[in-house]
């Protein structure tokens, strides 16, 4: 393999390079873009490269921070100062950021090197852009942060800034083969994210491993990502009451798993999720469209025409949507929640598949978020984990949620998973 | 005292007398009737009342439900089949409701008698309506429930409907000497309540004790509201960053019930609310005005002359606030909550007051809901119990929050609290 081929350090062994000065920041970045020339025209998760600017800013003094020298990507929906935030919509074309989104601007404080905005679907809606799946390009990479987990899984940068209103930073993490994280709705600012749903949007991460996402979140959430320690997991396997969780594929992933993650020493129970969960589904559309409706007033009045159909049509619903429907939605999102706090016991994760099998064939769909709109309404915390291989060649991702009251029981599971997962990456495939 | 004047008996014991055929539905509603007919044209409790309906359905067949023949009030927001809605609003000037709202219908069902609708604000919101203060006719009874605060405070029925989003049903309560409850969230459908703000909007109860707010209760959510048994709860006074925290009238109130509940077998601490509660009551603005702008376009399109200028203020507010201010309000919600969580033990109740001293003087304000407004943000279920006499001789709430992540913790606590705390009503004031 030449070297513009190889693939750069992961986060957590690239710092460690860093701090140990067997490497430098200089080095890192470069062998990003490096990675990048190579790539990118196949790949094309990059809505806009800052070559000069990384290197210069690589090469330059950086504080000793705990991301120092650390190379990201951050979705084109997110402000980075003087990059475009284009959103993937002619309607924003050539728009500046003045600013660097809070989130952005935590990790650079930290140390991180911005190399550009990766591809979002239209307004991390489900408009897909041009970006294809590495592992094979006639598939898609999954959405709406289709940039952000091609490229890291491409190793083309060891860890990228996503956002998720429905399934939006775990189903791509799944269909790339990747580790996504969507922190607990609120625990990151928005500030300097162009905003789709308010009350849903939470921005997250794609990186390699559980421990690379832990060195990033425990800055972007400014408090301790911990993976250490736990040996004895509690999980649950919540059956949730849609059609594609009884697919087969998707079935057979979640009894490998439990049968996996009980053999290490977890504890694994089967939980029916309540009645109250057929409702949850519509109550997501219906909470979420008002509100792209309200965010997307103005330029419905001035440029819907340049609007997808889906996004339109989306809008459009919302502004039809009753208020009585609404007040529904959230007592029905109320009363999920009540119902998995007292099914629940402490610490324990639920789990169920990241997404509907594997990346689907063609760049038109990014997929289902079924399994992941339920978690992201009720701002719960959760982690795409590789589970191993489908039949069709491309990678199957579990998800762990972390229903706990205080949002802080995720990584330590989350890294007993995929220690007990990765084993199955290399050994054979699901049928 | 003349019959007229004989007080109807309340809840649970009237509920016992029909059930031991001591007493028939017809004696009771037309008890209720005789005390209204006495204390109405000072009290000004209800909008609207239908003796000749409600005597004949006392009279004729009631199916053994839990609620047997008992009188009930309904706020004038909440339909009542073939009665008027009226919302203390001259938009709604004869609107006849053609349905029972779903918490009607649940009551009625469990054998309840509508007796008419109680007065509210304007639209459940800040205007006031003609109602005083059955303890001193001089002073505010509390809003936006006020008839139905005032009304069961007078004897004229055992129980009313109510209605919270800001703090609506806590603080009537305290300021008329009776009990308030405010379910979690999304127990109580809002199907046939006329919407301020869908996420926030809860139908509650006003009673004279938590058993017979507990026997109501328990068919308006459709789930059983048991009070018996706790004989050690524990409890945590939480200090809000508010100014009104440090009133000494308050700062009293809550010493004292903290002191008696200790004596009395409770586990009392002591807690400073989270720094994130200094933007909690910001936050609540900030996501209800945007909803109430919605609740109300077409009417602000078609009549906003005829609002008041607080309601039309609020609306504009709405109208003005930004996606940005929202999406931080709603993490602020997400943050406040994770903070609780992490600082409560299980089964934990907060105390603070239910409202800000004692009913305002005068008609023109309802009172600060300062106290109410972070517990229905966080869709908590809350509970005002009476708790003295104020230094002015009117009553003080204590307000008993339930932070469980399932909702069910409240009503033992409530039950020892009331018990503890109504030694105190007869025994002297809280200077």
């Amino acid at each position: 393999m030449s070297p513009a081929a190889k693939k750069p350090a992961g986060v957590v062994s690239g710092l460690a390079e860093i701090a140990a000065g067997t490497s430098i920041p200089l080095n890192w970045t470069s062998s990003c873009f490096e990675r990048i020339a190579r790539r990118e025209p196949e790949v094309e998760a990059w809505a806009h490269l800052d070559r000069d600017g990384a290197v210069e800013r690589a090469g330059g003094h950086i504080d000793n921070g705990s991301l120092k020298g650390l190379p990201i990507g951050v979705k084109d929906v997110i402000d980075v100062a003087g990059m475009p935030t284009e959103c993937n919509s002619p309607i924003e074309a050539g728009h500046i950021a003045a600013d660097n989104a809070v989130a952005v601007q935590r990790l650079i404080d930290a140390g991180a090197i911005v190399l550009g905005k990766t591809v979002t679907t239209e307004y991390a809606f489900m408009a897909p852009g041009p970006t294809r799946n590495p592992l094979n390009l006639e598939h898609t990479p999954g959405g709406s942060s289709s940039g952000s987990a091609a490229a890291v899984a491409d190793g083309q940068v060891p860890v990228a800034l996503t956002t998720q209103t429905g399934g939006s930073t775990i189903r791509p993490a799944a269909y790339c083969g990747i580790v996504g994280y969507k922190p607990p709705f609120g625990t990151v600012p928005n500030d300097g994210l162009r905003l789709l749903a308010p009350s849903l949007d939470t921005i997250g991460l794609h990186a390699a491993s559980v421990a690379d996402i832990a060195a990033v979140a425990s800055e972007m959430e400014a408090r301790p990502r911990k993976v250490d320690g736990v040996t004895h997991p509690k999980f649950a396997v919540i059956h949730l009451p849609v059609e594609a969780a009884r697919n087969g594929v998707n079935t057979r992933l979640m009894r490998d798993a439990a049968e996996r993650l009980r053999k290490a020493g977890a504890m694994v129970r089967e939980l029916d999720a309540p009645n109250v969960f057929l409702d949850v589904d519509a109550a997501h559309r219906t909470i979420m469209s008002p509100q792209v409706a309200r965010t997307f007033a103005e330029i419905y009045r001035s440029h819907r025409d340049v609007l997808s159909d889906s996004l339109r049509g989306f809008i459009e619903q919302g502004q039809n949507t009753t208020d009585h429907a609404i007040s529904q939605a959230h007592a029905c999102v109320a009363r999920a929640h009540m119902a998995v706090q007292s099914l629940i016991t402490a610490d324990e994760i639920l789990l169920c598949p990241a997404a509907d099998g594997e990346a689907l064939r063609g760049l038109d769909f990014t997929g289902s978020a079924v399994f992941c709109r339920p978690w992201t309404l009720l701002h719960y915390a959760c982690m795409t984990i590789p589970a191993g291989i489908g039949p069709g060649g491309l990678p199957l991702g579990l998800q762990l949620i972390d229903p706990s009251p205080a949002g802080d029981c995720l990584f330590g599971p989350a890294a007993f998973a995929e220690s007990v997962m990765s084993r199955k990456f290399t050994s054979g495939r699901i049928q």
